[in-house]
Order: C-alpha cells, then sequence, then structure tokens
C-alpha cells in the first residue's frame, strides 16, 4: 500500500440501491448544518441558524494580518487589509443563500456526498464593498474573461489537493444586477468563522459555491478557470463523463415553516382539526417569485398562496401563507414556487450526478388528530 | 388506520446488523449539529460552532412577554420577567457541555436516535442567576425532594405527547458545586433562539439534557419525577425491559483538533512526515481532568500529553499538546482523558441502549504522505 493521497480520497460515486447513509455521509452531515425549518419563521436567519457548508476545514484568521490581494489581468495589483476595505463605501444587501446540492439526500440513486434534505439555506444581511468598485480601481485589461476567486481553506477531494477556488465570468464581477459584493459583516457583526471571517464573496442569486468564503487573492484571468470546483464539481452530468452544464443561479424553491408539533425521531407533524395556518418562504435566484401554491394531498391539488410581495429585498425570500382547513387523518403538505420567468418545482426527481441544484417540491407528512381519539 | 399519536411516534429500536444511518437519523443530524472538530482551537466557541440538540421545535419566545414560575413546595410562588432576573446578583461561568448521546452512531448495534459522531459538544460562557438564590427567596418547604424544570419545547416522543421536563435533586438545585444558573446570556450577548432564548437552566458538570431550554417553569416537588425524560429516556439500559441507573454527569473524554488538512468526503487527515503539533480539550463533569496521553498506533501505545491545568475555570475542557515525530504511512490516532477521581476513556465500546454516556476514544485516521511520492 502507498502513502498517497488516492488512498484517502476516492472518487465521486453514487449509492447503492439500498444503502442507507454511510458514515462519511453522517460526519459531514455533523459539522455541516441546515436551518431547522422552523427557523423560516425570521425574515434574517439569526447567527447560528443559517446553513453552513464547509468543503475542507474552516480556517483560522485574524483580521489584523489578513490580506486581500486582487492582481492578474490588472493595471494595478491591490493588496488590501480589512480596514482598507471598509474605508469603501459600504453596501448592505439582505440575500437568500442556497446550497447547490440542497436535496441531493432525497435522490435515487444518491449521490454520495454532504447529504441535505431540503433544509441548505438561510437569509442574511451582508455589508462590504461592491467587487466592480475594487476592480474599477485596479484597472481590468483588454482580453480579460473571468474572475477566479481563493480561498484560505485548503484539502484534497476526489484526489486533487487545492485551496477552495472559484471563478465567475467578467460581466458578471463587473456587473450591479446582482451587485457582487467582497463582506465583511453579516447581521451587522464580523463574520463568524463558518461563514468566511474576515472577508468573503457574496454573489446574489447564486448557490453557495460561488460565495467563495475566507477570501484571499483575487484573479483576473484571460483564459477560463479549469480548476477542481469549476470543471470537475459543481456540473449538472446525468453520467461520469457527461461534459455538463455549470451551476449557476439558484432554482425557485418554496418551504414550509412545518406546523402543528414534531415527532422527536419521525418529525411528522401532528396538527388539530380546523384552520391552520401554513407559511412558509419562497425564492428563486433567477427571477422574482411571482406565485406559490401549496397541497396537501401529496401534490394532486393545488392551491394559490398569499405572496407578500412588500419587502423590496429582490435578492432575499418572500413569504407566503395560506390558512387551510385541516381534517383528521394523514396528510402530506407541500408548497410550489414560480418565478417571473415561468420556472417553477418539479414533481418528479431532476436528478443529476452530483445532486445539484435539485428543487423538487418538499414533502411534509401531517397527521390531523381525530378528537374523538383518545390517544 | 386511526389518526392517533403512536401512528408517527414509533418505540425506541436498535439499527439491524447492516442498516445504514436512516432519513430520519439523517433529518435529526441536519438540524442539530456538531462541533466542526478544528473549532476545538477556541477556548470558548464561537457563536454557531457550539453544538445544537432540540428534541421538538425551537419555540418562538419574546423576551418582553416572557414569565418564568418558580412553584410547588414552597412558601412564596414567584413570577419573573427577564428584566426582573437581571436585577439579581449575576454569574458568570465557562462551562462545557455535552450531549449524553455524543458518540451514539459509533456504537454496535446502534440505537436509532440524533445519531452523533464525537462532536456534540462546546464551551461558552453563561451569564445568570444562581438557582439557590431564587430558590432560598421563594422558600422551599420542608419535604421537598426534586425540582422540575419545564422548557417551552412541545412535541411528541415515543408516543407520549410532553413539554420537554428534567428535574434535579434538590441537594444539587440548592448546591454551589456546582453553581445552577437560570442563564439568560451566552459568551455575553442574549441567548441565540437554539440555546434557550430567553431563559434555560445551566448545571455544570451535568450531560446537556439537565440544561432545560426555553425554562418557563420551576416546580419544587415532594416526591420523585417520573416524566418521560426521566424515567423512559436518558437512562442507561441494557435491555428494554432494564430500570437502568439515571445520566447524570459528563463521563471524562478528549478530543483531537484534527492535525494537518481534511479529505473532503472521508475527512481523513494529510500531514507531512516531521514534527506535527498534536493539540485537543478534555474535560470531565465528575472531576478535574489530571491527565491526557495520546496514541497513533489504534491505542496499542499511550503518550503522555502536556496538560495545561491554568485556566481557572473548573467546569470548563482544558487545553493539551504533545509533539508528534510523523513518518510516512497511515496511522490513527487516538487522545484518552483521566480525571482525578481515576475515570478514563474505554478502548472498548461502553452500550447501553439508548447510547448514551458513551465515552469511547476518538479514532482519527490519517495519512502521512511519504515525500518521495508524487501523488
Amino acid at each position: 500500500m502507498g502513502h498517497r493521497l488516492d488512498d484517502v480520497s476516492a472518487p465521486a460515486r453514487l449509492a447503492g440501491p439500498d444503502e442507507g447513509i454511510s458514515q462519511e455521509e453522517l460526519a459531514l452531515a455533523a459539522r455541516n448544518h441546515g436551518i431547522p425549518l422552523e427557523a423560516l419563521r425570521y425574515d434574517v436567519t439569526p447567527p447560528g441558524l443559517h446553513y453552513v457548508l464547509t468543503h475542507y476545514d474552516i480556517p483560522y484568521a485574524e483580521e489584523d494580518t489578513w490580506r486581500l490581494v486582487l492582481g492578474g489581468r490588472v493595471r494595478r495589483r491591490l493588496r488590501l487589509g480589512v480596514d482598507e476595505l471598509k474605508t469603501y463605501p459600504a453596501l448592505t444587501q439582505r440575500v437568500t443563500l442556497e446550497c447547490a446540492g440542497n436535496g441531493r439526500a432525497l435522490l435515487t440513486p444518491r449521490p454520495v456526498s454532504q447529504p441535505w434534505l431540503v433544509e441548505a439555506v438561510g437569509t442574511a444581511e451582508w455589508t462590504g464593498v461592491p467587487l466592480r468598485v475594487l476592480l474599477a480601481e485596479a484597472g481590468v485589461e483588454p482580453g480579460a474573461v473571468e474572475v477566479v476567486f481563493t480561498g484560505a481553506d485548503h484539502g484534497v477531494e476526489r484526489g486533487v489537493e487545492q485551496d477552495y477556488q472559484r471563478a465567475l465570468p467578467l460581466v458578471v464581477a463587473l456587473g450591479d444586477d446582482p451587485e457582487v459584493l467582497v463582506a465583511y459583516a453579516m447581521n451587522g457583526a464580523p463574520l463568524p468563522p463558518q461563514h468566511g471571517y474576515p472577508l468573503r464573496l457574496v454573489v446574489p442569486g447564486w448557490y453557495g459555491m460561488a460565495h467563495v468564503k475566507w477570501l484571499r487573492d483575487i484573479t483576473v484571468t484571460d483564459t477560463p478557470f479549469t480548476g477542481f470546483q469549476q470543471a470537475v464539481a459543481y456540473r449538472l452530468r446525468q453520467y461520469a463523463g457527461d461534459g455538463g452544464e455549470p451551476v449557476t443561479r439558484i432554482a425557485p424553491r418554496a418551504l414550509l415553516i412545518p406546523p402543528g408539533f414534531p415527532d422527536f425521531m419521525s418529525r411528522t407533524r401532528v396538527v388539530s382539526p380546523g384552520v391552520v395556518a401554513l407559511e412558509g418562504r419562497a425564492w428563486s435566484g433567477r427571477a422574482q417569485v411571482t406565485g406559490v401554491e401549496v397541497s396537501w394531498d401529496e401534490g394532486r391539488s393545488w392551491y394559490a398562496a398569499d405572496l407578500d410581495r412588500g419587502s423590496g429585498h429582490r435578492w432575499a425570500w418572500r413569504p407566503w401563507r395560506f390558512d387551510w382547513a385541516a381534517t383528521p387523518g394523514h396528510h402530506v403538505l407541500s408548497a410550489r414556487a414560480t418565478d417571473a420567468e415561468g420556472h417553477t418545482q418539479p414533481l418528479e426527481q431532476p436528478w443529476n450526478r452530483g445532486g445539484f441544484a435539485n428543487n423538487l417540491v418538499q414533502r411534509v407528512p401531517v397527521l390531523c388528530r381525530d378528537p374523538d381519539d383518545t390517544a
């Protein structure tokens, strides 16, 4: 037996037909976490309840000595401390962030990776400097095509040793819709370690993989980036050799705040007959959510919910509500979002080998108790 | 099919011999979370990295309207708002808190419940009013034997609908070693929702189940409490009908900060040959930790680590360190704590049906790369 990285870093695979969640998947589930669904009640997710995914380790960082380098195809290389970044005009945006792998563990067959169910989401107020302001100051050279972002988290993945890196097309990096941020604050406080302290990228509307944490380098390039997280991971492939399309913006999704109270182990909900307020959130990174429907019969019938369009936060989830007349029996609640471009959520799983961008409708099993039954 | 709680709330069970982690266990792992082991580097765990376990839902609470009632076998019933509690002299204690089910998912056979590996731990500075001060003001009546604490979280568990409730013996509730707190602050800020906002109990040295969150009622009783979480759950049973001993104080445990860098999926660590600083934390709720040993050969040989005894925080974990001379090859690192009463950690699993108080030594697989090997 050799002593090589390949010994400890296996290729991607799909779980077998009857294969339960493995201890490796569980180890990821135990360190990363989703939002407890009842926390969907908050417009802005309180600290510690926002979903977290870290590929490698959370790096140890000190703000005083942290330097962000902006280089590559620019006229003037920048090297900025966090205090210097704070001298630029700051922008705060409320952004709903979702992991590209959300829903993966519900797929058949199941791609073996971070085993999310539906809860890899959260909304925060991010404060920082628009990336386009920094790029303008550095002066992007003709011929530039992409901007590569490097984080301080280091590890090996599918045999490839790497710092976490992702790129954005230059047009996105220079744009103001969405306004890409180099962020140093979350909900008005310094970034928590697990959210990228002291600096991270925020790319409103894009899945989480684009929001590079522990950001230490920004490089403008004149060739497309072919690093692992761009060319190997985060692509929508149907088979192993498929080139696939890149994962980019967030597909629409609605989630319910599970009503009533839960069973500890099954998480099945218990309600009483009568009007039960169904509430939740809906979002899309492609266009504004324009409609939410609910169902309590496993998706056979759908009813329009009241959607709140008033918040003015373009990149944040919208609350919705429906008064359900619950009757005794077993029900499965679902919600389905549609956005202004007509994208909606499928009732059959949208499968790909990475389990990415999967916005299958949520299923919330509910028992409505019969008041004449005594247990 | 009826419409009863038993339909959705099954009895406790053990996983079958080849049964992977179920989707129900995964749902608990996705909403609750452990400490990412690299966060053991912090003396006090930053917000959002401390382990969290919630039996039911996180209740929605507002500090202004919250009332804590202290009644039962007392001369004078108290009804206190959070502002009133803050007028009492405050005490701050640094406390390491561990879930009683930590390590459960590593057991064979595996009790089906929240599937912790080793990471259900964290350390915080808790600020509040000593419980004995409140009990003294209320005046405990003769004949009292226990104090029952009720939280606002409501659910059904193994068929039993309940608010979360636990009791302490009167002698513990009235004692000052440990100093039991009714806490309203964590690390100098209001409690986060998932840690019991606005009020929780803190019982230094005891497993997490005793630290009742969303505390709304304290009742002094003249009979022992027989509620679900006291008489059914949280007991050390060898078989289903076994009365079992109650789970109380935290058994000693040491954990390593995994050295080097990880593989994303297997979490195996990669280091280079030479001196590798092994660091970690060790704690016991029974007595001070007096020694930590490390091993890199699956527990066959043990070497004494340097234990820092200087912090003065009786109920917090202690840091330790050992300089390991890593050589190329595959290793399994472990650490083992011993406390002043001679309690230590077993190399063979201490099994019980609930998977409680299991302090089997941690195993951290490490690849030390051969510098002559190129991949």
